[in-house]
């Protein structure tokens, strides 16, 4: 059977302000159809169902992984697993444990490996591709790779050198050839010889192998990992699985795959063949993927742009007014903006990073919030007092909960809420308000069909999320901790 | 004795996003001195008491105007008076009213005529400047204008056309001359040449004249509009008063002092000195008052600025990051952000334009509007509903009022309020709230000793601003109409 595991990792960093450290290029629309994850899982599922997809994502990913799958699946009964890491230790381990959760299900399961936030195309062929492989790595026992022939020097991927061709494991659509060895990212001149060569692909970061095999060439080449891994997996089931996990996030050392077992084994292949595939690594490479006018701009969202050329602007809600602008970046969205010459879109990391050094909020997230129940917005905070717009969804209720150093008071702007306060049971309409005192159990619902908008204005000394105590959540977040999450999710997700 | 008649006009476009149509470039402050229009009444203070300053604005920036001058005089009981232009007709009949108003005070009047919006240095030569051009002015019968020696090709500006030189008037610091001509805005070419024949100043748009003197040369080369301010002058003081301003308003065609009048009088003279003069006509400009660090940016506010190169970035709360810009202009408000090349810092009346045409509230006004009484900003709006963050100055109190088709909702973020609705008297603290009720009286005043701040949420049908029916204002609101304000203004100011 084939599975499938999505890696989605990410810092948040390339894409700020769109991206935040909470909010990674896997949750951004680049084209309005929607999250690069959905559209990865999108992707595959023809071939691979929801139960047989796993996603490895950070633990402070996994909320916004959740409501993103359940926005896509709404009505079906079951949904990827999920892996939320407590610590990120690169590609490697990450992949191993996803694999170790997939073999405990299916010993014999073949996984395809694939990134959150590539977009490839066309479908048909992508699917086609991984047949093919999965076909070829468990008849062969071969990791297979997916090298993409380079259209342009590119100094911001690794390659695959290619060796000998495998025509008999090749079809009218792809070529198989074994892998030499891998290439770390080379420098212009090398990309240069490596388009004209023929004999070097980009590696696409896409794995398919057997379980069985992988972890043959992990115990050959990573036999500490290896052990540990066979450690964890006694203990998944047991009481001390919470121990293990924890154990193997704080001792295993991070390395990629490519590093840690691919460029070791000689055992991998590589398939080829007519598929688009694009790793948007930054603002400037979204040139590649977006509509241009006939000066070379891309502009979206509320701009005025004048006598501009090969520029990216990019607004949502604010007024961006962009005046003799050659070849820049300029992404605006509500608390922040960017502007960036195109051949400078590398720094954004630095921007990100000197936020970080202040603990600029504009680092970590966005102004507007995503919850299992609907989303919130500050629009303004100050000393003692923070004020907040809530849009709870139709028939979705916060947890309730209680908090120790603040009060609150609601007032209803759409829609109808049914408050609970302490004992009672309030039914509140458009313009009705009511206050929430300290230290008094309180839920707010939506019991009707439109969504309810709801401006919460909270006064206290402290004023953080994490002054709340939850008895009782549609969404079990009492409850959620990292870890494996090796049941199917329940509906709705937590 | 000598007047000041400072021209406050001005359309809000070239310094948007920061100036907008109610907000031009006279209320905004460049080095955190204070508005230009404040700084150029402090300038003349020593020299020209506040009751002999007569400021000409438009109409709908007569509020915050007064608003200014209550901030800058606290404590003085007089103001300078205002005269609200109904409509613009240029600076000629700006000037003659004002001067027909002044007249009317004293027959003997000197008026020193001058922009709202330049900046000027040393204070002490400016102020001897006006004098000894005062005095010239009156034992001359003449029209003094001020020119400034051009120390770089400026096409931009006007010039003046020196002739004879006047070593009987000219002192130590200052020397006159006729003026021979009126040379309009030059191209580059002759623009270099002005520089190098040193007989051609800028024309700084300052003029000083008798009153007496002023009409007679205006009842020579503009009698129709002579005729028409004599008939205005009768009617002034009577129940015709309002008839007839209205009349001169509509009637009169618009034209500039230098073109419909300076241009034809042969008695015009010239007086330039030791004086800094700048008029700061757009974003580029912004250059020749700002500090830069070591690689020419001007930097301000919130901003994360790397690799980049003889830029200004002005941010105010939102963070912006500027990448590898150079000779670029970034200006960020609230609502809307201003990316530019230095070399079309001018285009930006283009995209206030085009704002207009979608009559886009940002080429309009600010966020954030001041009031006589304090503050209110919007912090967010929907159909249905708008949310604002209102702020009262300690002691002061909003008009009682009432509204037809909104009911409200306050909550007290801070301070304390007492609020009036219908017979009630309520007094308010910190997160209490209350309800106002469509069609019922109400008002809200801070009798405390620190800033009052109230969320405010408004629901309705219509929402705007003139839903607001006045019983009574502390500011006289309810009366205010364009007009000539003969009389010094009542404090605080209506």
């Amino acid at each position: 059977m084939l599975y499938s595991l999505i890696m989605a990792g990410g810092s948040g960093t390339r894409f700020w302000p769109m991206s935040r450290e909470l909010f990674p290029k896997q949750f951004l629309s680049f084209e309005a159809e929607g999250p690069l994850l959905a559209r990865t899982i999108d992707r595959v599922l023809p071939l691979i169902p929801e139960e047989r997809i796993t996603l490895v994502v950070g633990a402070s990913h996994a909320a916004e992984t959740r409501r993103i799958l359940q926005t896509m699946n709404e009505g079906l009964g079951r949904h990827p697993r999920i892996i939320a890491e407590p610590r990120s230790l690169n590609t490697l381990p990450a992949i191993a444990v996803a694999a170790l959760s997939i073999l405990r299900e299916d010993p014999e399961a073949v996984i395809a490996v694939m990134a959150s936030d590539h977009m490839i195309s066309p479908q048909d062929n992508f699917l086609a591709l991984l047949q093919h492989a999965a076909q070829v790595a468990q008849n062969e026992k071969v990791l297979i790779t997916f090298g993409i022939l380079p259209h342009r020097p590119e100094t911001g991927f690794g390659y695959l050198e290619l060796g000998d061709s495998l025509p008999e494991h090749s079809t009218g659509l792809f070529s198989a050839r074994r892998v030499a060895r891998f290439v770390e990212k080379p420098n212009m001149e090398t990309a240069r010889r490596f388009v004209e060569d023929k004999n070097h692909h980009w590696n696409s970061g896409m794995f398919v192998f057997s379980a069985p095999v992988f972890f043959e060439e992990l115990a050959r080449f990573q036999p500490e990992m290896s052990a540990a891994l066979e450690t964890l997996a006694r203990a998944l089931g047991t009481p001390d699985e919470r121990r293990e996990i924890d154990r193997f996030y704080r001792t295993t050392t991070p390395v990629s795959i490519d590093y840690g077992l691919m460029e070791h084994s000689t055992r991998v292949w590589s398939l080829s063949g007519p598929i688009d595939w694009k790793d948007v690594g930054s603002w400037s490479a979204l040139d590649d993927i977006s509509e241009k006018d006939g000066r070379g701009n891309v502009i979206l969202g509320n701009a005025v742009v004048i006598d501009s050329d090969n520029t990216i602007v990019r607004a949502d809600k604010r007024v961006v007014a962009a005046i003799g602008l050659k070849d820049m970046i300029v992404v605006d969205t509500d608390d922040a903006t960017l502007i960036c010459a195109k051949d400078q879109a590398q720094k954004v990391r630095e921007v990100v990073g000197q936020l970080r050094e202040r603990n600029a909020v504009e680092a970590m997230e966005h102004r507007t919030t995503h919850r299992p129940w609907g989303s919130y917005t500050i629009l303004d905070q100050g000393p003692m007092y923070k004020i907040k717009s809530v849009t709870v969804n139709p028939r979705a209720r916060l947890s309730l909960q209680m908090h120790l150093h603040r009060s609150e008071h609601w007032v209803v702007i759409a829609g109808t809420a049914r408050v609970t306060l302490g004992d009672q049971e309030i039914f509140l309409h458009t313009n009705q308000s009511i206050d929430i005192p300290k230290s008094t159990r309180h839920r707010i619902e939506n019991p009707g069909k439109v969504p309810l908008i709801v401006i919460e204005v909270q006064n206290g000394e402290y004023l953080e999320e994490d002054d709340i105590i939850r008895f009782q959540d549609d969404y079990r977040r009492m409850e959620e901790e990292p870890g494996l999450d090796r049941s199917p999710l329940r509906n709705p997700a937590p």
